[in-house]
């Protein structure tokens, strides 16, 4: 049980309520600034019910917090790669996530560009988070190779290339979730290997 | 014959001398904006030969230097898919013309970039000049198709966020151009009717 006491304390109860505190405020955050990326410091306390004080002990700066949201968002899709890696349709789980990535990059762009304007860059936690995200890709580009589902002569760097690329060019666009797919069955089409 | 007095009045001299000016102008800034979009305005005078008030007399902000040069640049691209679609060869035509904006994207994306953070936006000479250049685009597609070079159940819109999508991936990525072509062949592996 908690005293009211160790709130000024060193006790493990305030480090269990510290990291509490610290994920109310990236959940909130990746749902504050994922609708938009211009949103208040503000915004967030309010909807992770801290103060604006707790806040700022966890992230300095709004560039910090910024860059947390997009080191998560860029982790939970390495997750989900190496979870799909597992599965046991391996072309099936690569196309899955090459679409996954996708249609969650205008939200991940708008993030990184709003930590452009915040006059930050993506620092190291970031950097690594998108190493990481490219190699467990790498895992499920293999995996399909190795069943057939994707041809054989295309190198990682290409295919990363694509994924960018798709990306970028449905967020450029604003694309319509339909020609969004229209595009991708074009993508999917030149990945396959000649039948 | 120009006489000298009519460098202050309003001749046509003086017209066909503001021409020459501008057109050098925009030569010059074409070069050294595409080298370094950062570059200032009096890099593009040295460059042109011209002082820095015959520069601002015909562009008053870099703004208007830059779009006018993106806008040039749009139009060239527009020009170069008319009589790519008027050869007779409309599938190599299609697939020379969209290699040829991937490559050419890294620059016209960092002028663009530029004009932005110049405090600028497209303005509706850009636009203007980004649209001719879609339905030119169109027309190029258009022909792929009637010859079976291009499949014909790919739309202008999926078609066109790909080949945005494709130059922005190149950019991104600093591709090194041997990656950039076969991140290319995958996607006209894609874009050719099943055989």
């Amino acid at each position: 049980m908690r005293g009211h006491g160790l709130a000024q304390g060193e006790g493990s109860g305030v480090r269990a309520d510290a990291r509490d505190n610290r994920l109310r405020i990236l959940t909130a955050a990746d749902e504050v600034f994922g609708q938009s990326p211009q949103a208040s410091t503000d915004a967030v306390a309010k909807l992770a019910g801290v103060g604006i004080a707790t806040v700022f002990r966890h992230f300095p700066t709004k560039t910090e917090l910024l860059e947390a949201v997009l080191t998560q968002r860029l982790e939970r899709l390495r997750d989900q790669a190496l979870t799909l890696a597992s599965s046991d349709n391996a072309g099936r789980a690569f196309y899955m996530f090459f679409s996954r990535v996708v249609s969650e990059s205008a939200v991940k762009l708008a993030i990184g560009e709003a930590l452009i304007a915040a006059g930050g860059a993506a620092g190291e936690d970031a950097r690594k988070a998108a190493a990481g995200l490219r190699e467990a890709f790498g895992s499920l580009l293999a995996e399909a190779q190795r069943v057939g589902a994707v041809r054989r002569d295309a190198g990682l760097p290409e295919v990363y290339a694509l994924l960018i690329g798709a990306s970028r060019g449905a967020t450029a666009r604003h694309l319509e979730p339909e020609v969004r797919d229209r595009m991708l069955t074009l993508v999917y089409d030149g990945l396959r290997p000649a039948s």
